[in-house]
């Protein structure tokens, strides 16, 4: 079994430490566009071989990953296109699914049989081969999103390759994951990038800062993320995040409209009912 | 040294345990409404002794803690204020100030030279003497804002009893703290309230926060804090939160904007921003 990573940043890089872990007859090769990044690749232990060819790196592949931003997925695939093993199965790692397909379908015309749009749920505010580790996937969750055209053999391979990485597969419709990745991961990211960018702005802003640090580690630390890769994101994901932050900003105009108002019975009904739902899935929250 | 706490609950309970565990010579009582609260306190270590008639559980204190909700706290200084010993040292642990002292000023007439505003920051999303423990305020600030009226004397005396809980005290003007604290804590908390209500009105919204919690575990944590105590700090610091609403709901806007017109370089900016704010005060938010 050859798997080949197309990019190898954080999320690829780790899937290939995870891989050669886990299955000895497996071997792992890099492609990109960077010697040094995909020598440093060797040394971490995350490929067994790499070029910076991809009618080299391509030959014989039984699996393809792309592990590119989402901004980058439609010029990787047009230099790859004419390499694909014509039985290589073909995934990515995207934050979004529906602009993927859209990129694929461009690319190639139609979506091949062999695509399986992927998208593991785990990463940290780091990126890069050098925040690579073979546990990030161990124990998350990995959304599929197969069209009708996609071969179960395909869908199937991508599942083999992930549970061997440690995570749980899931299979949902592209517009089920990204309306839910929108509410759930889009939306709170955007939020704490305005949290940050607005206390930023303040003119005793490092004071401030240093409060905010006591009470919002955690939720301030994805402000950290990467720029480009979230910039990529709202933009791949747009309709689906409009949505959501649109019904946010909703829930946020009543939330100041109460405070406006000294509506004490309002503003105790949203946070209750917020208390009561955070309360009744504890379980998930604090597994 | 006698202290007598208004109010047991998380706060004023771990300030209880944290005293006694500190300065053998000085002892703490307990005045409330609930004696089997008050009697749990004595179980916990938290209090000495205890009285539900201000009289007795005031008579000779040296220091009042008022350990109450914000929106109770007019009508408990009316409680007690009959029973003051006159060179008592009066302070309290509000979220908000300037609202206390307008309870204070409306009860008193004018404020006391021994009334010292504090405010602790810390907590957990959990409330009630049960929750209390003694290292509640160890290396935490706490937030003194003495007024003009306010003597030296008194605010000496609140800042050793909080040193001795091992916090480290800082004092501020009243503007600066509401300010402040609404653009950290207040305005993050609606935040988090906002985004649990809303991923709650989802019609799969047993799904969606199963994602969510992968993600934002110590975010909506905070959704899970008492809502009659948030009502409270929402309608005490109505004017700062207001503000920083405001502040927060046009960030919003321009991000939507951003979004919507598929505008990848202003998004890619605020980003950017918040990223290198983040990073800069890296070892804040890391310690």
């Amino acid at each position: 079994m050859r798997v080949c990573l197309v990019g190898v940043g954080l999320i690829a890089g780790s899937l290939g430490l995870a891989l050669r872990e886990k299955n000895q007859t497996l071997s792992v090769v890099g492609l990109g566009r960077h010697a040094e990044t995909l020598e440093r690749g060797v040394t971490l232990g995350v490929l067994d071989e790499w070029s910076l060819d991809p009618a080299i790196a391509l030959a014989k592949a039984d699996i393809v990953v792309l592990g590119v931003p989402l901004g980058a997925t439609a010029n990787v695939l047009s230099w790859i296109k004419p390499h694909l093993p014509k039985a290589a199965v073909i995934t990515d790692v995207g934050s979004a699914k529906g602009c993927v397909i859209e990129d694929v379908e461009a690319v190639f015309g139609e979506l091949p049989v062999t695509f399986v749009p992927g998208h593991p749920i785990a990463g940290t505010e780091h990126s890069g081969i050098d925040a690579a580790f073979g546990r990030l996937f161990f124990g998350r969750r990995v959304i599929l999103t197969p069209t009708e055209r996609t071969s179960q053999e395909a869908t199937q391979a991508v599942e083999t390759l992930w549970s061997q990485a440690g995570a749980h597969v899931v299979t949902m419709s592209v517009e089920h994951h990204d309306r839910m990745l929108a509410m759930t991961s889009h939306l709170p990211h955007m939020l704490a990038f305005g949290l940050v960018d607005m206390l930023a702005g303040a003119s005793d802003h490092e004071e401030i800062l240093r409060y905010a640090a006591g009470g919002f580690r955690d939720f301030t630390r994805i402000a950290s993320s990467d720029p480009v890769m979230w910039r990529d994101i709202c933009l791949g994901n747009r309709d689906a995040l409009l949505e959501a932050l649109a019904a946010y900003r909703s829930d946020l105009e009543k939330l100041a409209h109460f405070v406006d108002q000294a509506d004490g019975d309002g503003l105790e009904a949203i946070f209750n009912q917020a208390k009561s739902t955070r309360d009744a899935y504890r379980h998930w929250f604090e597994s």
